[in-house]
């Protein structure tokens, strides 16, 4: 039994993080929830009574055995050296530590055995752990020469607040009101956004580099050929994506739905003439992926393949990923 | 001056036409809409007065000199030969006649050319001809080996009960009543659906194969190597698609926004650090399609380029293009 702590706990992914780790009977002797000193005090509800709020200290935070962060990477930088000096880990959800070399980057299908004795832990960027799930099976078996990928990724990967903005900006449209914005830089509702994050040097932007690196460092193969175009789709909690893949071996639908059956953490969708397949409507809300629309690529013929994945931005994408790695350190 | 007749005068397309008719200052010397009985006697006011719907027949229709068709393939593959019996010219916006080799398939700032003496000319399918417009100057000064297609695809494109399907089912969701779905097979609002028509024996959907098997015929090149994955997203009628193309010579981005910026009907919006690229938002209602998002592809290095397009769907995807086939009979 374990003493765990959340910080951040207010937030759309704090919040996600107290569901999953209830929901997955997590072995918890004590959860304690922190966040700044405006959210101090307030209740939160959970499945075993009420829960206050505390402010945010590192000397608090580090009495706890597991700390989940689901904080920005300038406060993570600042504070998880400090909250992890005596025996406490702590598994970051921001990108703070991703690129550390010294630090694993974990997707529990993929790489637990990455984390060690690891006293810092990074939680991959969202779209990559939705990816890498449904990917790392069909790299293992086939090999990868090539992965194109394009997103379809969901308001709450900007946070709460973005998602409301998408509400509420939906609302003020059909109302005829004028539509604005502030989280997003263009209007939201029935509209989308091919850039998300800062631009990055080769005019690629900084969510679709996260795509490409933390998929290299999550595989162990800094090597891997793999490009990425993301954007925002008003959407509220599941990423999608559209991936075409090169293989080193010969490879083909029937196949892949077959490994995919057997693979932790995915759910096979793939039923096109009867409507069946991926969808944020029943990704959302769910732990595993939705993978389906698998079939031969016609570019590539056997060593190519198409697939379309959908899953939870706040589960996989953030707070169950965090959760499955405290459960592979317990 | 020509005698021009719609069939299909009622529909987004058929309304579409009429606007840009008056719009570009076709030289008509009559404008005749033709609808099923049912639309009969229906007013339509237009920039030159009010016209009269009338119910379509063949021997009313036959005395126009072109005919532009926005019906159903099975309505155009009926009629469009016997109305072009005689002198009139039909061009028709379904897939009816896309893939006759005896008949021209035409992107008029592409393959104009095609047009010749042809008597019944087809239309392409929106995704296409919004592709067609901006690939086709690269395709023609670097060659293309490859060209990977992710599309995020407007609900015009299923019609105007499916705009407004988006809008009354999204009007449901916001005041927490039951969302359901009639033109589409899930409920659409704050959803995507990976699937658009009817699927094909090779488990690409008949969308999906249009933009392959058009493409190749509009360029005149049926050894193209081109996938397509097809979605439909919850906007209304701008189509989007993210593009990553392989080709013969050496490509980088400035190249491609030289020759883009000389290209006919293609707008660059291309300055992504400053939030400008593509979108539904400001792609609708636009005759030109938006690109940008170009830069290098990093697994195809100097013989790859990634960008995005969006172009409304009811303009180059379907009226804008079939008006601008008439301009060039004229």
């Amino acid at each position: 039994m374990k003493k765990i702590g959340i910080i951040g706990a207010t937030g759309v992914v704090g919040q996600e993080m107290i569901n999953c780790l209830y929901d997955r009977n997590f072995p918890m002797s004590e959860l304690r929830l922190f966040a700044s000193a405006r959210s101090a005090g307030k209740k939160v509800s959970t499945p075993k009574g009420e829960l206050t709020i505390e402010e945010f200290s590192v000397e608090e935070a580090k009495k706890s055995d597991i700390v989940l962060m689901a904080v920005s990477g300038s406060f993570a930088k600042e504070y998880a050296p400090q909250i992890t000096e005596g025996d406490a880990i702590v598994i970051d959800n921001s990108s703070a530590f991703r690129m550390d070399n010294d630090k694993p980057l974990v997707v529990p299908e993929v790489n637990a055995k990455d984390l060690k004795n690891a006293k810092i832990i990074a939680n991959p960027n969202c779209t990559t752990a939705i990816l890498a799930v449904a990917l790392y099976p069909i790299y293992k078996e086939f090999g990868l020469k090539k992965t194109i990928v394009s997103t379809y990724q969901a308001t709450s990967g900007a946070g709460y607040e973005a998602m409301m903005e998408l509400e509420n900006e939906t609302r003020n449209y059909l109302e005829g009101k004028e539509v604005s914005c502030d989280k997003f830089p263009s209007p939201i509702p029935f509209n989308l956004i091919p850039r998300i994050d800062i631009m990055t040097d080769n005019n690629y932007s900084k969510e679709e580099m996260k795509v490409v690196n933390e998929t290299r460092k999550i595989f162990h193969n800094s090597e891997l050929q793999i490009s990425c175009t993301a954007v925002r789709i008003p959407t509220f909690r599941a990423h999608a994506e559209s991936v075409t893949i090169e293989t080193e071996r010969p490879i083909n639908p029937e196949k892949v739905r077959d490994i995919l059956k057997n693979a932790k953490g995915v759910e096979v969708i793939d039923d096109p003439k009867n409507w069946q397949f991926p969808m944020p409507l029943t990704a959302s809300k769910k732990y595993n992926v939705e993978i389906g629309r698998i079939r031969q690529n016609i570019i590539f013929n056997e060593y190519g393949l198409d697939f379309f994945v959908c899953g939870d931005q706040l589960l996989k994408g953030a707070a169950l990923n965090a959760v499955q790695i405290a459960e592979n350190i317990v």
